[in-house]
């Protein structure tokens, strides 16, 4: 540990149990000296298990739907408040599609969880910007980051309407980053992560066979959500003040890998059979 | 002309007076030998001219909603027995902003209407894809196009919450493009078109400004609604075929452009001042 | 066929056989009412068998050395007597690689061939513009057209210094670009083609597993040789004349794809035994 | 200073002055607590002030010029002979195109010095990755980091040559990449840096205009060089271990920015004149 995030305050966004990269994030983040404030919808604090994040942590946790306007400004409020200050860093680790969850075939999907799809994991975000750029609430050259998923770029069929809220939230990061970088040097970022098997993912018919198809076409292998969490921590800290406006791969090479040796020769033998 | 489309059929959505880049498609399919059906919205239908292009190409007009599943059921069984036979060609030419109609700032932006902005310039195009599809009304190795801009990819402050519209629609076109091709060999792409003076750029402030430097950043200069309908009517083709879940810039080459020479010096120019 | 570019004339280079999408786009060219002129490598000219293609097309075949100016400046020459006026278009069509024909690892390969592989595969596509540009010998609106592959974008182990090619050769169209564009609206692409079954792949080991992976990754399926001279043919052509600068994927889908459902089962079927 | 490279050993090529980035990072590693060697050509060591640089850092100089092989070798030795041990990071930043510095225009280039520009600029990273590689010389985990600029994915005139030598550069980092990764798994990243005025910038004609056009157009304005030199010690350390093969902006934006109102006021005073 480095004290990387010493002096500095945060919001973290999404985590559940351990297995979240929000978790992850926020031990760490906390590990680098930060103090943090933990938050999640009423039903994911029931569900999950934070108050054990939080002792660790010695996080206040304050219940909020991100979707919800009125939620967060009581909560940007209150961060401010337990501060004592501004903000320097937030995570956005929040998605969820009903049609993915419900195995709904994606030419048949229901528009009305599709809208709760794009609320949930897009628009959240740029509420939550909303509200901290017009209650001023950020701290001078602070960072936000959001956690996505290639199949914002590419075709993954499983993924669902999840891929247009995933394009949606990066180009949220894009239109909100010049904001928040003419107003305070503020950067936003989304962080595009390897399959992770957190929770959320546990909803993903087939996410256990993409999460071995991604580990054998990454050279390096898939990244874990602990290792998400130190390249997010490297993202709110002071050694990327410029960086901005950036969908950032943490996926072990994925993105830019045409095929390994060795998923080629898995994929032959595959054929063969 | 080149009776490129001979024997084909085709839908063009959203062409309202000759400045409209649907228009000019329907013109120059019709051309090309196709036979055309016209949709737009009531609303857009008498507002337009649209018999005056009906005229021209024999087209039939039918008024629908493509924001409505109904709307579009009835416009494709229409289509469907109008044509006798399968639908080769789709044009979606739809986009709407009440936000950026309105001035609202990008930062408080109104979330209703953002809803908005989303199930008109994009769910509607998954909407249309659902029902082509589901129908099965689209021909064995047709083609299907949507216009969107480059805002999609780059920050572009005075496109507003459009930009996300676009990020979405042309994850909506590589999303239905895998069914798509996987059922009937069916072409799905996004043409990112410069910035074009059509009624629907009127509504955003600064596009003349932003016409004027795109222009000068193209090498080619800004593409023309005339020749966008040619490249359109070249991915209706069979000349396309294997072209599929692509973002094709037409676009005098803005989008790989770093900076012209001459624009350099306008810039200078403007700096000095 | 449609007299797509009727009166129109053209240099191909790099037609070895019938397996040749050079071969195919100038069969097609011929077909579309082009006027050629038709260029390769003594020794290719000696192995292959252009004669019979320039029966077929009635053009003229001229020995060229793509990577001699000298050999150029000829070529050009002729090639503007012999239409009587400018070119409209040119299809670059040459790659090799000393070191994926040697099968030289790439950590340990052989710098001369390095060298020899970019001037083959990359220089001469500068060098051909160069003396086009510099005899004023392109024709206004004219179009330029050379073929690169994914690994230019992409890690692909297999591809070995190929990629650095394809990497550079995409770079120099774009650099040309700004240039032609300014002097006389001249396009350069190139098009990013699935993997093709050609002589020149023969010499890539392990290209037909290539092949086969790529054929299930991409929705459509691979790309052939004759539809990739159809697309060629639509870029030369008056339909795009505001296409420039652009790397088009000529795929199937490929490049867009993450994963298709059909790919993941095979897939897991190799990793389970 | 976070002690984020304690422990680590490094080599740092490029190191000419105190406004290059390379001297930057080597100032700021040693702060992190990393041990360091520098290296440059003959000529560089000579023209330049690095043993200032060497005092303070407590380095060794070893005089390499990184296109040849015999003198990596012999680097790379001593290296790991000094260090006691292998290498945890590489910083590549040599970039020198003969044909840039004469100002020949890029259509009328000098075959033999682009062939200089490619060997010196991109070629001595696959050159310096072979021996690394070879040697067995980098320790698990490490990283390798390159300097590039957006010149390799859009056009600017002024950047003639060394577009190509980026565009290569970028290439050879993903195909060592996967090399690496399998190996030891270690990085290869390049970083795409803002317009730096630099001395080796200092021969760009142009150099003054692009950097302030850059600036208006990044919203958090150009990134400088000590700037740089964090962000490259945060790629160096344990946070970014599954970041690789990317090529990662550090430009304030720039890359996903279209235009910025500020931009487009002073393009539009500057046509007006």
């Amino acid at each position: 540990m480095y004290d990387l995030l010493k002096g500095k305050k945060g919001i973290i966004f999404g985590a559940l149990n351990q297995r979240s990269i929000a978790w992850q994030t926020a031990l760490r983040a906390h590990e680098e000296g930060a103090r943090l404030l933990l938050s999640n919808t009423p039903a994911a604090l029931r569900m999950g298990d934070i108050q054990t994040l939080a002792d660790i942590c010695k996080a206040e946790v304050i219940a909020a739907d991100a979707t919800s306007i009125e939620d967060l400004l009581t909560l940007v409020d209150r961060a401010v408040e337990h501060f004592g200050g501004k903000v320097d860093f937030v995570l956005h680790s929040i998605a969820m599609s009903p049609n993915v969850r419900k195995a709904v075939p994606y030419e048949d999907i229901d528009y009305a969880f599709m809208q709760k799809t794009l609320d949930i994991s897009a628009l959240s975000f740029h509420k939550m910007m909303n509200v901290l750029y017009n209650k001023d609430a950020m701290a001078q050259g602070g960072s936000i980051v959001a956690l996505t998923y290639i199949a914002g770029e590419r075709a993954f069929p499983l993924y669902g309407d999840m891929a247009e809220a995933k394009a949606m939230l990066e180009s949220v990061a894009r239109s909100f980053g010049v904001k928040f970088a003419r107003k305070c040097g503020v950067r936003v970022n989304t962080v595009s992560q390897s399959p992770t098997l957190t929770t959320a993912g546990d909803g993903i018919k087939g996410m256990n066979e993409i999460y071995r198809y991604a580990d054998k076409l990454s050279p390096l292998g898939n990244a874990s959500a602990e290792e998400c969490a130190g390249y997010i921590v490297s993202l709110f800290s002071d050694l990327t003040k410029k960086v901005t406006m950036q969908n950032l791969y943490h996926d072990g090479g994925f993105s830019a890998t045409g095929i390994t040796e060795e998923a080629l020769d898995i994929f032959n033998k595959g054929l063969e059979k």
